[in-house]
Parts: structure tokens; C-alpha cells; sequence
């Protein structure tokens, strides 16, 4: 069986035709433009899903759909609470869907999450029953899976694994709490790291390579210098992973899973990344004889939002 | 169907039998003495359960037994992998006791876990599909519930809640990492804090009711000085309610449970605490629009640890 995947995000909406192995055997896309009136969106995503659709057997090939939203989700309804980057509040996403498509399954899920979906059905760290994705952009977003299923708990706001806190009273955070684990694990958090010491040290690995302008420094160039041996990308870098680590370290003594998945951005550093990581983890878990979780890399890339949305779709 | 319940800890040996509703209907119980040779106190445990069994019907009457054990359990092998303060490793549980007692069907898990179990079965969060226990004791324990039963994880080493990181480079932890929760939130990190209040103020309403003891002061003194409105104590009393609150909201952006149940021998405040704790926790997570957990008050006490082991064994 098939089943469409959507990846709707704040400027750029995947759909994608996902067999239950997790391949994308046919796709369509879209801009979102939520500046537009809702129903004009809802018109356009329904008419991309039906494209994708129509290159591989049409809607009736299609065991359902899937969404994955940038947002609060209602999985059992189907309900998009709100998204910000969107604009959108209280939007039934399952109805919207079946008004314009007819009367096929829909089923939606928050786009991190069904992400960390994907990577335990298809990607890295396929057919485990127990995971954490964590996913290293703008914030530090995932999901957790119990089961083999997404676990978003019993008010649909679970897995949000970036507002654990990991310093009382630390770095004001944007839901209005401080200290919490995206101020100081995510690639934004790199950045404005890599931005401090530039502003320390003109003559830096980081400086030049960003051209002294402030605005150019990105994740990949503390990275690169990191990996190049300069000072103070290092320390940047150790401290990046000290950060990163604690909050594993409290996932592991609370969820005990399988694995850790890691992507996003940061995860463009790859094995200098991942092995820093297991390595930093192993040691701080040291007290207990018990296996540790796996450390990998996530492997479906921006693919991950759509495979997992079909997921969704495609139950267990 | 009637189980019988084992609550094993390094000083006494509890058991009861117990109906499906979590009633205890008949009771035995035996001193550890964990320094006698193992075989020996495995032989009086069977002993003492054989002689609860005996009160309601006789072993045949029983579906089973559970063993909740101070220490790391294989759950699905039935085997106790350490425990400190029995100074035991690696036993085999389930085997040890099916030789002793023949084939009845034996089931172990960590003993705060188990009492967690027992609440979310029978006590204060009856029913609750999704909750998290906090025994606020001589450490931080707990359990997490996740679809109505105990979440271990992979390993088997999850639902340490009390090993969450809330301050990186923090207290030293007993586990050898730095800052973890139960160094703030216990009810030893209460009375550490009261006796540093005493030693600065000597004639203030801690060192009053301790008559000027370090070694007297208990967290019901300084619970009860913070409630008399000593300054204090009050000032303890707070900081201790935002690092307890501080790790909730983390396990709320985790795990989203239904509630929280607070056990152990800080729960002894009653509706002081349990008032400041959920009022703070919402405060905290009122950047979000959905249901927040409630807070509530484990109702079970020392029963807990019975009621969860024969939990285990009546299964769902």
C-alpha cells in the first residue's frame, strides 16, 4: 500500500507518495504563502496532495494521508492548535483535507515529531522500538519514540525535548522560561557563540572565514574551524557538546532509549560531531553497568518530514 | 484473582496480598538482615510470603507474585542486576523464588518504579493512562507511567528521574555527574539547606525546634518553620519549591503527563506543597494554551511498594 506524506512548513509545503518501506516513489511541492486567506493554502495543499497522488495510482492507491504541521497538534483530531510560523490557530486539518479530497483517512502530527517517525521507520535507526531524534536548527526540536510510536502524552505537547531545562535561572528562552536546553544546544546557539568570540578575537579562524561581518557567521563555519584546530572554535565546540550531552544524559536516565538520533543542521558536522557526542555521553553514564544508548546521524534529511507524515498513514 | 506483593528493601521485607483493586487482604513481614548469606534471606522471603499466601487461600490461590527491589531490575528477565544497599548483584529473582516456591509466575521490578504503579493503579491517580511519581526522599525517586503501565526503557535504567540534569556544573551527584535534580529536590537537599540556615542564624525558628542540633534538623522542621513564616525557612521553602518545579516543567515538555504524584517524606507538608507546586508548575507553562498536569499528593504511603509489586504480577 501507499500513502501520501505532507510536510507543511512556514515557506515551502513536500508531499510526497510513501511506500510502507519509507520510499518516496512520487512527489509534487508548493510555496505557502500563509499570507494568503487559510482556504486559499488548504485549495493549494489539497491540489499538490492530489498531483503527488495522481503519478502513482491516484487518491484511491492511497491507504491515507498524512500531515506534518509546525505546530501543536490534536493527533486524535486531527487538529492544528496553533503554529506560528504559519499564523494558523484551531485549524481541523482532517476535515479541511476531506472537504476538498473526499472521504480518505487523515491523520496529523507536529513536523518534528513525525520527523523522529521517520528515522525509527526508515532511517537511522530503523525498527527501534525507543528513540530520541533531536534535531539541531534554529531551535532544538524532536521527538521521542516509545513503542515504536511518536509519544506526545496526554495534552499532545510532549517531545518538545528543547525546553528541558538545563540551567535554573539561565538563558531567557522564548516560551518565557529560562535556561532551557535549545539556548544552548541548538545551531543558534553555535552561532551566537561563534559571533561572541569573533567580536573577541578580529584575527580568529571564525573572523576570517566569515569575512569579519557578524551576520555571516553561521554553524558550519565554528564547525569547520573547530575541526581545523583554532582555540577558540574549540572551546566553542567542547562547550556546544558539554551542553548537548547533559541533556542526553537526563534523556537517558529518564527514557533509557535505544538510540539517539541527530540532525539538523549541526549534524552536517557529522563524525566529528556524533562520535564527540557518544563518547561525552558513555563517559558521563559511566556509573551504571548497563548497555548506553547508540549515537547516529540521522539519514532521511529534509525527507524525513514527508516520509514520516506518511507514517502517520500507514500505522504501525 | 488475588498476587502477592513483595517490598523489598534493605531493612524490612513487606508482603501482602492483594486484590485487583489494589486492597491489601492479608500481610507478612521480616527484617532484612541483608548481612546474613543471600540464600538465607531469599529462604525467609519465600518463607514470609508463603505466610501472607497462607492467610487468603494458599499460593494456589494467587496469580503470581512481584518483587519490588531497591536496585536496577531486569524486567523482562526477572533479575536483579544490583542493589547498594543489599549489597546484592545479578539475582535471579524469578528463579530463585520459583525454586522455593515452585512454579508460580514471579515478576520484578525497581521498587520506586513499582510504587509509582501502585498509584496510578490504586491511589492518587487511579486510572491515569499518562502520570509521573516523585518520591521526595533521601534521594529523588520516582517512576514514569506511560499507557498505564511502568516506562524502563531500553536498558531497563529509565524512570530515574532524580538523576535529571538541572544545573550543569552543579552539586556533585552520588552517580558522579554534576547538578542532578535530586540534589536540589530531595529531602536531604531540604535539610542540608536548613542546617546552613542554622549554622548562619542560631537563634532562628530552625535552630529553635532542633535545639541548636545540626544533626536534628529534619525537612518536617523546616517545612514547619516555613509555614510558621519564618523568614528562613521560607526563603529554603521557595528555592526548594522552584527546583522541584524547574525538573517538573522539564518532564511536562518531555512527556506531558496527566499529573504528577508527590510521595516521600517532604509530601508530609500536604497542601502547602502540593499548592506552591502545581501553582508554580502552571505559571511556568503558561506560554502554552493547553491542559496543564495536575498535582496531587500520593495517597498510598509505605503500602505503595506492595500494592505496586502485586500490580505487576495481576498485569493490566
Amino acid at each position: 500500500m501507499l500513502a501520501l506524506g505532507l510536510d507543511v512548513g512556514g515557506t515551502h509545503v513536500g508531499v510526497g507518495v510513501v511506500d510502507q518501506q519509507g520510499k518516496i516513489i512520487a512527489r509534487a511541492e508548493m510555496a505557502t504563502r500563509s499570507d494568503r486567506p487559510q482556504s486559499e493554502v488548504l485549495d493549494e495543499i489539497a491540489k499538490t496532495a492530489l498531483a503527488a497522488a495522481e503519478q502513482a495510482g491516484g487518491l484511491a492507491a492511497m491507504r491515507g494521508i498524512g500531515v506534518g504541521l509546525p505546530g501543536v497538534v490534536e493527533v486524535d483530531r486531527g487538529v492544528l492548535v496553533f503554529a506560528d510560523n504559519l499564523g494558523w490557530h484551531n485549524v481541523d486539518i482532517r476535515h479541511e483535507l476531506q472537504a476538498r479530497l473526499g472521504d480518505i483517512p487523515v491523520y496529523a502530527g507536529n513536523d518534528a515529531n513525525v520527523a523522529a517517525l521517520a528515522e525509527a521507520r526508515a532511517g537511522a535507526c530503523k525498527g527501534a522500538d525507543s528513540a530520541v531524534l533531536l534535531t539541531l536548527g534554529t531551535g532544538l526540536g524532536g521527538g521521542i519514540i516509545i513503542g515504536g510510536d511518536i509519544h506526545t502524552g496526554a495534552h499532545f505537547v510532549g517531545g518538545e525535548v528543547g525546553h528541558m531545562i538545563v540551567e535554573v535561572d539561565g538563558r531567557q528562552c522564548n516560551c518565557g522560561t529560562l535556561g532551557c536546553w535549545e539556548r544552548y544546544a541548538s545551531a543558534t546557539a553555535l552561532v551566537l557563540a561563534g559571533r561572541a568570540a569573533m567580536a573577541e578575537a578580529a584575527n580568529g579562524a571564525i573572523a576570517k572565514a566569515a569575512g569579519g561581518d557578524p551576520e555571516k557567521v553561521n554553524a558550519r563555519i565554528v564547525v569547520d574551524a573547530a575541526k581545523a584546530g583554532d582555540p577558540a572554535a574549540l572551546a566553542i565546540w567542547q562547550e556546544y557538546i558539554k551542553y548537548l550531552v547533559v541533556g542526553m544524559v537526563s534523556l537517558t536516565n529518564l527514557l533509557d532509549p535505544q538510540v539517539f538520533v541527530i540532525g539538523g543542521g549541526v549534524s552536517a558536522a557529522g563524525e566529528f560531531l556524533r562520535e564527540a557526542t557518544q563518547t561525552l555521553l558513555h563517559k558521563m553514564l559511566s556509573f551504571r553497568d548497563s548497555n548506553k544508548p547508540d549515537v547516529k546521524l540521522a539519514t532521511l534529511g529534509n525527507d524525513a518530514g514527508i516520509i514520516g507524515a506518511a507514517m502517520l498513514a500507514h500505522g504501525k
